[in-house]
C-alpha cells in the first residue's frame, strides 16, 4: 500500500494529497511530527521534510518532483499541462505558492498560529499575523489577474 | 536574441546560465540589481527575482521551470534524465540545493561576505560563516554518497 508521511497543515503536503486524490490513488496518510527528526523518517527523507512517499521499494520527497513523478507515471488525468507556454505556467505558480505566497502569507499565519503552540515557544507575534493577512489580498488579486489572463490567452488559442 | 537577467552569484542564475551554456544556446547577459526594484525588471518578474529570460516575446521566471523549459524545447543534450527513476533524483536534488544547500550553506556565506557589503547593512556575521563553512562538509558527504549510489544503480540497471 501506498504511504505518505506528511502533516496536515502543510501547503507542500496538502499538494501532493491533491495530486493522489484527483489521481484517485489510494494512499495511507501517516502524521509525521518531523521536529522528532525519528531515525525511521529521516534514513528515507535526509533532509528532515515531509511530504515524504512510499510506493513499494521507492520512496520519494520534495512535493514538486513528486508531483511531476505522479503526473508521469499515472496521467489520467494530466494535472501539468501538455501545451509548452501553460506547461511553464503552471510550473511557475507552483513555485510562486512554494516560495512567494509561503514566505509572505503561510508562514506568517502557520507559524504564530500553530507551531508556536506546537513547539512552546512563546505567543503569537500579532504583527506577523497581520501582515499575512494583509498580504493576503495581493496575493488574491495577483491570482485573479492571472486567471484572467488564462482565460484570454484559452480564448486566443481556439480562433 | 535571448536575454537573461541575472545576478552573477546567484545559484539560481547560475543553474540557468549551465544549462545555458551545455545547450550551446546564445544568450545576452544583463546584470539586474533586483533591489533597485525597476518597473521594467518587475513587470516582467512580480515576484522581484531572478532569473529572468526573454525569448521574443515569451517571458520565462523562477530558475526549476525555465531548466525544465529549456529541457523540453531543446533536448540536445537531455540534461533531465529520461529514466523515470533518474528523473525523479534530479529534481529531488535541484530541490536539495535550492532549498537546503542554499539555506544552510549559500545564504550563511553570500548575505554575510557580500550582501551585506552591497547594501551596507553592518559587518558580516563571523559566526554565521562559521557555521555556513562547518555544513559544507556535511553536504559534500552526502553528494559523495549520493554518487556511489548512483554509480551502483548504473550498474545495476546494465547487469
Amino acid at each position: 500500500m501506498r504511504k505518505l508521511h506528511h502533516l496536515a497543515l502543510s501547503p507542500f503536503c496538502r499538494k501532493v494529497r491533491l495530486f493522489l486524490a484527483e489521481k484517485k490513488l489510494e494512499v495511507e496518510l501517516i502524521d509525521e511530527p518531523v521536529w522528532e527528526k525519528k531515525l525511521d523518517f529521516i534514513r528515507f527523507s535526509p533532509s528532515g521534510k515531509v511530504p515524504l512517499l512510499k510506493e513499494g521499494s521507492s520512496v520519494y520527497t520534495e512535493s514538486t518532483p513528486i508531483c511531476e513523478y505522479l503526473d508521469e507515471s499515472y496521467p489520467i488525468p494530466k494535472l501539468i499541462p501538455a501545451d509548452k507556454k501553460f506547461r511553464f505556467e503552471s510550473r511557475r505558480i507552483n513555485c510562486w505558492f512554494d516560495d512567494k505566497f509561503y514566505n509572505e502569507v503561510t508562514k506568517n499565519l502557520l507559524n504564530e498560529r500553530v507551531y508556536k503552540k506546537i513547539f512552546k515557544i512563546g505567543h503569537p507575534d500579532s504583527s506577523a499575523i497581520k501582515e499575512g493577512l494583509r498580504r493576503i489580498k495581493f496575493h488574491f488579486d495577483y491570482l485573479e489577474w492571472l486567471l484572467e489572463k488564462r482565460n484570454w490567452l484559452a480564448g486566443e488559442k481556439c480562433h
